[in-house]
């Protein structure tokens, strides 16, 4: 199996994504094809026994051939024409814009090329965290009570202090304050905004639990990974979150009930279909007084959350034969020919 | 002002792509560029003065240029090398999939072409029913109940008939049925699940009054087009819904009390912002016992809703001043470079 990695990108998450994208090679025993995708939008073919994150810093990734994305695949001009780069599937590892608003999603979709990875709408309704609430809540599973305030909104908040300030649309703790006080609020709400127009507010519980599960629908039913309970200060800051991205050691299994378990299982099938049909995704979830809430979906989770199953490579292959397949349409002028005829034409 | 105008592509509404362009040479002064997605998603320049529908339906399109998408715009190979097609800005007037889905929105932002039209996320909640009605409550504008069937759900229903069925995605009434009783459910079902894996399922309430409003945001405010009461039979179909696209004849202004039109302009602002910011959307709103109901956004109507303005390409032009710009991503290597550094590399 040959398979794409797609990472980089126009996104505060560049940098993970290439941290990302490196640690897949350490997981995958199949053949990887490395295609970069630079802060200007270039497509490079990265080879795989020379990728370091050090090419991308310093710019000498430029060196490398140049990549079109066209219709069925990703393509490099060369003397005798235009050649394309032969791979059975790509997975989006972008994460943050560009790979998780439904960009990315959408130009393989458009331009026919197979992927791991969320379509175009399981990637808005991730990315966008009022609309994962409004779906999860619709799916029967519970979210925080949550506020949303736009830029140019009075700076208020009728929620009690602790309260924790996120970006409307960003991952990877980018941008997130926990806000004890009054006084400290308006400090967090312009780091919130230089990340995007609108931020959640949501109440911030000392000592909530917080649960991992990653997972994905196969032909035969889901793979789960194990239950991991993150480890974390008051939250995982990014430069924290950023080590968090090249993890590949497999971590243990949190010590909770099978009931409990069984309930996070229920609320992720809940969340997962038909909506996320073609990805892996790491629900984030909350346990507070016995009750499951979802904190977060992450439709691409850093380093594809391989750290978290017994046998990745397996899951990847099982993923890879399950890939939903797009509504067929006709390609037909029933209605043009129809009135052309009544026309006499 | 040089307009490019996108249309056709993979859609079941392809057909009507293609009379929704035609009917824009009759209404706009500014110069046209028709650039035409064939069904099979290649990009086609079409000379403004040899468009008709035959053109299409025949095939003869393809003796046109063919155009390539790529950074900063369309461009065509010729001898000397590749030229990209001149244009100030382009309409997405793609209906249905691909044009409302969000991958041509997806497209022209991730290649950084100005366009009128939806951006990814307001495509894919505009697109998807339940999304909408989701949406809207959250910004307080009231929707029908309802109930969302998957293709393998038992074929129940808690309503009362008559019902109408709807698939989730689709627009301009493909797949939509009238059920007056339990007999006839099977069969609406059969019909709308060839067009989507899910269903919408609705109360049908007879002589629920109808009225559509379009308008978008500009720098001063927004432009509103007139209030229209849609002339309906039971329902629009698609057949007639198809001779509708090719609107530009200026309608009446509905006979409702300036209360109404406050209260329905106050919705379709609610609905608007921030979301919607770039495309002209028209809402057709119910009325029912004095209360306002959101039924559907489109944030691609037909013709672009020219017909309901008083001044259409002044409310082009205007609002191709006020696009949205994307989020400012720096390009930087912060931890890349900490990391290398900390090795002393």
């Amino acid at each position: 199996m040959k398979i794409a990695i797609i990472f980089g990108a126009k996104s505060f998450e560049h940098e993970i994504s290439i941290v990302s994208a490196i640690a897949l090679k350490k997981v995958l025993k199949s053949t990887l094809v490395y295609i970069f995708c630079d802060y200007n939008r270039e497509f490079y073919l990265i080879p795989t026994d020379e990728i370091t994150s050090k090419k991308f810093s310093s710019g000498e990734y430029k060196k490398y051939k140049k990549l079109e994305i066209k219709k069925g695949g990703f393509f490099v001009k060369s003397l005798i024409g235009v050649k394309k780069i032969e791979f059975d599937l790509c997975i989006n590892l972008v994460h943050g814009a560009d790979g998780e608003d439904g960009k990315l999603a959408s130009l393989l979709e458009f331009f026919e090329i197979d992927f791991i990875g969320p379509r175009v709408e399981a990637s808005v309704v991730s990315y966008n965290k009022l609309l994962t609430k409004l779906y999860a809540k619709e799916k029967g599973v519970s979210v925080l009570d949550y506020r949303v305030l736009a830029k140019n909104s009075v700076r208020e908040i009728d929620f009690k202090f602790p309260v924790i300030i996120k970006p409307l649309r960003l991952g990877s703790s980018i941008g997130i304050s926990v806000v004890k006080s009054k006084d400290e609020l308006d400090y967090a709400l312009d780091v919130a905004f230089e990340f995007d127009t609108q931020v959640l507010v949501e109440p911030f519980i000392d000592g909530i639990k917080e649960y991992n599960l990653a997972g994905c629908k196969v032909a035969n039913g889901y793979k789960f990974s194990v239950t991991e309970e993150p480890q974390k200060e008051e939250f995982l800051d990014f430069d924290k979150k950023y080590l968090d991205f090249s993890r590949t050691k497999r971590v243990n299994r949190a010590d909770i009930s099978a009931t409990l378990e069984e309930s996070l299982k229920n609320s992720f099938k809940s969340l997962y279909e038909p909506l996320f049909l073609g990805s892996l995704i790491r629900c984030d979830f909350f346990v507070w007084d016995e009750k499951v809430y979802v904190n977060e979906i992450n439709p691409i989770p850093g380093s594809m959350a391989n750290y978290l199953f017994e046998d990745f490579e397996e899951v990847i292959l099982s993923l890879s034969k399950a890939l939903p397949s797009a509504t067929k349409v006709p390609s037909e002028y029933r209605y043009i020919n129809s009135i052309q005829s009544a026309k006499g034409k």
